[in-house]
């Protein structure tokens, strides 16, 4: 039987030992646990950036895996502790939207509140449910026990805003979501796919329409501030070095970069700032 | 049997290969050890920054844990290497006083000095003792090698000064300890635990005096510098976003906060900087 | 039998989910294998940086162990993908010299092309080859599979050009290869190891010349812009606290460091700046 992964994905930053007493923790309760850590970098407190890089990257893992997320700028008031059966995977976390948006994908999830004494420390604090009620949780489910041991059932989830995805005709707005350490600028403009010949389709991420939209790559330019990026292309080695370019993210999402530079520095973009693709 | 754990505690960064290569020779010495990182970033030469994020993060590991700890300005000097055991760990360190506020709570651990040759590297250098005489001997631990193995019994550790922790009837008076990655004010005023209703009690982790001290959480106010704090906090969420706050932290020592905010920022404080708490 | 290793050297950073991602791909393909990472902070395209880190640190780790090597600035262009057998360690890079300064060490390493789809994520992305192509090879590796099976024989992989080491009777020229977390400023001259008495012997770690040189430490001086150090010392401790000292790294090669303070602040130095040691 292989040993049960626990993938982490907080903002705690790695300069305290808040990451590693949390695995101390769970090292207790399930002592053949496997840790992988996602980020520790999420913008502190801000959730919303939890959220979407949890959605790009929790279907890497394997069947099985529990994700421990903790961006909680509530600890200690009235918000719950959940835990989520996703399809093939778990997920941990405070109920302020952080897992909105992978739940999105999964109507039939199921999801149960963290309030079985037993399966949190025996003190638990007030300013760290990461360690005392979150990791424990986390443990207990890589160890095999069942989610409605945790605490009963919950059927209204907290929901984040949906990030900005408007599909017109000839123009799709959308928003930055992320910077990478690259200074790549991951926008909400996706799914994105190459389709036959210069065409690309994209199959709504977020909002209530859900229709692809199919357009042309070459007749499409992209948008930020004053600068326009004529078409998508398919590799950063299409443009110069040096050169601004876009195309499709690794995580499926259009992406503006800078081949061998920063996009980010470039533009001087920052989260939330509007990106337009038109098409002509 | 469980997979034996190494937990690490560094002030190498990690932006060289330095934690990776102790790993490494770990690997080879113990194959089926799992490494937890508590943290790289204690500030260079630290070692007392070391010492105190050991000491509030060691407890929440399981039996058995083996702690490499390397703060070690000292390298290539005359100073000693050692193991202890103390309760159910074991830490592997340079003697420069880095163990001693684990030590304190441990009047009957046991320390050897690190002098066997079987148990160092082949090739010992005069820079990197973490690589060639503290991992191996940490890997050796978990592999279930008995402590005098590694070298002689040693019975005078160094010591850390204490932090400051002076209890008057009317005045509490500590220092700044640490300052953690969201600008958390961490001091030496502690261990603090709510008793019945609005009450604290201090039981001293620092200094000679051992005696527990009982006072009321809204007759008191916390000073540093030319801020006032009015009153010890239950929760981040019981002042306003962007208002100050003193509370009881996840390690149990008064922590100054600023509610969805840095308090390092807001106050300018330093590590050393002292906290009074009055008591009307 | 012990759990596979795998250790991983990228320019990915940590504040992106890149790296998780692919130990999340690998354990679904090698459910066993253990994590080391060696470091994510290779300057972001610096492949001569990736090529020099690797180089110091894989000799460390047990044999068996797969390195996941991911610097990777020409991603999506025509450039190969590879794997190496080089004595008991296997290597997954782009082909594009990060490899090379390990491999000038095994002429007899068998490199193998990353060409069978079978071995690589289902949708490979012009983008991310670190997940879809890399991950996915060293997990196999890890897991036993062939090398053979992972694409055709490679005879020509790329070559970085050699680091500056010119030998001549009295001055060694060198220059800035790494500066780390201390400000210790890493150099090209070494590999460097004390003889009898005072002496020291360089065996070329680069360039075609491989006759070792013999000189006494005493009458050597380091020069580094307008700086000069006098002789090469065993230890940091042989110098007062702030002072500058030459001295073997940890990885063998010469090392200017400032006793409990930064070499690389202290005279402002680059990659790639020369230093010369002047013999008398």
């Amino acid at each position: 039987m292989p040993m049960p992964l626990i993938a982490l994905l907080t903002d705690f930053g790695t300069q305290d030992a808040y990451v590693g007493v949390m695995k101390g923790v769970m090292a207790g309760i399930c002592p053949d646990a496997q840790f992988v850590d996602l980020t520790h970098a999420i913008e502190p407190q801000n959730v919303r950036q939890g959220a979407f890089v949890l959605m790009t990257a929790f279907g890497y893992f394997p069947k099985g895996t529990v994700f421990l997320v903790v961006v909680d700028p509530g600890v200690g008031s009235q918000r719950r502790a959940i835990a989520a059966r996703a399809g093939d995977y778990f997920f941990v976390a405070p109920d302020n939207g952080v897992l909105s948006y992978v739940l999105r994908r999964y109507p039939y999830a199921v999801i149960n509140e963290l309030t079985s004494p037993a399966h949190q420390l025996a003190q638990v604090s007030s300013t760290f449910h990461g360690r005392d009620v979150f990791a424990p949780a986390a443990a207990y489910l890589a160890a095999g026990e069942s989610l409605d041991r945790l605490g009963g059932r919950v059927r209204d989830p907290q929901k984040l805003p949906q990030p900005t995805l408007a599909l017109e005709a000839n123009r799709l707005t959308g928003e930055v979501l992320h910077i990478d350490h690259y200074g790549n600028i991951v926008t909400s403009l996706g799914a994105l796919a190459w389709a036959s010949g210069d065409d690309l389709v994209l199959t709504p991420a977020f909002g209530s329409v859900r229709k692809p939209q199919r357009f042309s790559a070459s007749k499409a330019s992209c948008h930020m501030g004053s600068a326009k990026i004529d078409g998508v292309s398919r590799t950063y080695a299409q443009v110069g070095q040096g050169e601004l370019v876009a195309l499709i993210g690794s995580s499926g999402f259009l992406e503006i970069s800078v081949n061998h530079g920063s996009a980010a520095e470039r533009l001087g973009v920052h989260l939330g700032d509007v990106v337009e693709v038109r098409i002509e």
